[in-house]
């Protein structure tokens, strides 16, 4: 796995990153590129361990029936930031584990985290062509594909902890018990619908948008967190921290996300952009403005961070990390 | 619960059960209507039983978001056999489990079958108005609510297996890894994504059918079975008996479905009649005709019981559930 990198470090690697989006206008340090370097690199070495394990814990593409195990395939092998395992993956080596036993972990919160795309992308939802840059896979497939992919991704996750952690059933029943708590229907699913109904309703508050969003999106972030820690052996003090970093990160993700649809092209994003605005959706941009939108997001990290640090172990990349995705272009 | 019953009075018990479907003559013989009540009441139990259950581990219609939650509990009481979380108790109590202990795994299958269901439902699958005798989910709300709603009732089981056996993980994990792999993409699902492949080709093979079949319905049937077992302390060999068991039963019911869809009307089925000759579906009816599919139905019901009398311990009901079901109406 790739070396650490210093405080300092991650200073020019947030600051490279912020020019990378051109938001404020590139500096001649050096540095900056070195310190880029450095976290790239171990963005790519978590990037690779976690295409690999998705390869070797998802059926094969020819399994019976073949179609629907492609449609799997398909819809998980897009690409996208990978952010959940990530996190999953290096919070388990903050607490000691190596990639290897987080790794099935990280394959199953991915899964779900693609089958809620799925679904959500399908007509009857957001109704969306474009995902991870290239079709959405109710496009690529057909609807009762997708619909049917969803299913098996999400039951592959619970499958797959069940499996992979056999010879821990503690370990795998707890992995189970909060994965299913925050996927269900009053965290992910219900922070779904409640999504739904406020593009209905154009008098949506803010204490709408905090239920959709610490549901939506922070649940799961949350959980990517709190499930490496299990694997790692983290007891309950230090999950309680793990739940406040992940939801502090968790909002900032998703208000970054409300202020890149208003602000970025659909390129960029890789999905299509401006869709908020279209339907007059509740965000933070809309409830907030851009600017204190952005403020905000620098609250949430900050205070993500600083629980972060309160944990011992080196957190230097889990830092790094959360300074990127505020930082981040799509 | 209710007494057991007699052979002698499992037998009255389906003459009269054939009688009610109007198949044969009614006989004057009055002992049919003891047998009848008996069986009724044992039934009745069941059923009872099961409905609380369902009340008392589903979130309250009153959950945020109280319209999810409406749906879900919509979805689900709208009634029904219950035959898999009554296969799951009985076997429970076989193995010397009592109803208490087996309830939580119960409505757990009850919730992924109906998931299955109201997925099934939706314009892009079946595209059925009616289920159970009543507006299917997404008739009465519509589809992005069901689509949510079949989400999180797949979750919910996987969340209800885990806290409910939380005290006992190691039964929780073998609960949560029997019925994950069943309802994933190589059983349950797979057999919904081979079955709506056939539709689209005539020329269907007795082998696809198998494979639908075996996967779309037995598999669920087979790991009631295995559930009750596992609630109950069955070792390996018992839970290979029950399934074996449970694929006879499987196998079965899906043949007696589709004599149904091919005999019956959607008044008495409780959903839409005749829809497999309507798109020249490959079933049993169709490879072999009603009297053919009859025998083979014969034939998988006895091989269920004389597998179900290999046990030891008090049979009657599930043999005489065995045999009800292959008379049934609906």
């Amino acid at each position: 796995m790739a070396r650490s990198i210093s405080h300092g470090e991650c200073v020019l690697i947030i600051a490279f990153h912020r020019m990378s989006t051109h938001r404020v206008a590139p500096s001649r340090d050096l540095r900056h590129f070195l310190g880029r370097m450095c976290f790239s690199d171990q963005l790519a070495a978590y990037h690779g361990l976690i295409e690999q394990g998705l390869d070797k814990h998802l059926p094969a593409s020819t399994t019976r029936p073949a179609r629907m195990h492609e449609a799997m395939r398909y819809a998980i092998e897009g690409g996208g930031k990978r952010l959940r395992p990530m996190l999953l993956l290096a919070t388990a080596e903050l607490f000691g584990a190596d990639g290897d036993s987080a790794l099935p972990a990280a394959v199953a919160i991915e899964c779900v985290h693609t089958y809620s795309l799925v679904h959500d992308d399908l007509p009857c939802m957001d109704n969306d062509d474009l995902r991870r840059g290239r079709a959405t896979t109710h496009k690529a497939f057909d609807e009762a594909t997708a619909l049917l992919t969803g299913d098996a991704l999400l039951t592959h996750a619970f499958a797959l902890l069940a499996t992979a952690y056999a010879a821990q059933p503690a370990l795998a029943h707890s992995l189970i018990q909060e994965l299913a708590a925050t996927a269900g229907s009053q965290h992910l699913i219900g922070g779904q619908m409640e999504d739904l109904l406020a593009e209905k309703n154009s008098n949506a508050t803010t204490d709408d948008l905090e239920f959709i969003h610490l549901n939506k999106t922070a649940a799961m972030i949350e959980t990517s967190l709190v499930l490496g820690g299990l694997v790692g052996g983290a007891d309950e003090t230090h999950c309680a921290t793990l739940r406040t970093v992940g939801r502090h990160l968790g909002l900032t993700f998703q208000i970054i996300d409300d202020i890149l649809d208003a602000t970025a092209d659909t390129e960029t994003l890789g999905k299509t952009a401006g869709k908020d605005a279209a339907i007059d959706k509740t965000t933070y941009v809309k409830l907030h403005g851009i600017d204190k939108a952005q403020q905000i997001a620098a609250q949430h990290t900050q205070s993500a961070i600083d629980s972060l640090q309160s944990l011992s172990g080196d957190t230097t990349f889990l830092v790094a990390l959360t300074n990127a995705m505020t930082k981040r272009a799509n």
